[in-house]
């Protein structure tokens, strides 16, 4: 274990930080017919909300509609944060000043400029872990039901 | 782009160094009913397949039993293999020597140290693709239907 085991408290500023950095790459997963999809996207923090961009017809923005869930994974594998959301809107990219603005200020990309078949999926996080190696396994739950336990 | 564009040989060859070597931590995401669950495992590659071990209770274990299907992301998330494969056995750790040493030899842990509550999974890949930026997202697809492209 070359770690120290971090509090909950620092957890939730690492997992924070991490959120407002800049390109945060993630891993999507959500589910259709049950079927699991799985994919990596970029993704922006706005108002404790995560924001998404794809094309309204990928398979995350139509299992997202449908079921309304996702659980994302930011890595690498051995200093996890995994959050399970829930779908809050749906917004034409063309429609979204303030979270297009957002989004771009954190990436290297705007989506506006994708036009009319993209669109922001913001989700809102109901439960979020973090851990590190094994000696973090315990304390690992720092959201639970949309509320931070610290 | 700061990467020359790959042959889809040379990705293909990427893809098998990557299984084959020392562990490799993959995101694993499957789905209940109608909710994605996704969690960072360790896997192994034996006879062309795909070894997790996990405890026969956890999420993973029973979203493979009831529905057969997950899809594996192994990263960082601009270096990208995405595998979508079907759960073909489920062997008990005790009575898995060929899979124990195998996973054992390319793992930093021994599953049948756990005993009775865990189990191999053992995945078929049926479509493999990998890319890393923009430039690799034709080309993409290596193996569909389980065979191979190249």
């Amino acid at each position: 274990m070359a770690h120290d085991t971090r509090s909950k408290q620092e957890r939730k500023a690492d997992v924070l930080a991490r959120l407002g950095s800049a390109v945060v790459d993630a891993w999507v997963a959500t589910a259709g017919d049950g079927e699991p999809y799985l994919v990596p996207l970029t993704l922006a923090w706005l108002d404790d909300r995560i924001l998404l961009a794809t094309s309204k017809t990928s398979p995350t923005a139509r299992n997202l509609t449908a079921r309304g869930r996702a659980r994302i994974g930011l890595g690498p594998t051995r200093d996890v944060v995994l959050i399970d959301a829930v779908l809050e809107r749906t917004i034409p990219v063309t429609e979204a000043p303030a979270e297009g603005a957002a989004y771009a200020a954190q990436n290297d990309w705007d989506p506006r400029t994708a036009g009319d078949s993209y669109v922001f999926l913001a989700l809102r996080p109901e439960r979020v872990q973090a851990w590190r190696e094994e000696n973090e396994i315990p304390d690992r739950l720092l959201m639970r039901d949309g509320t931070w336990l610290i």
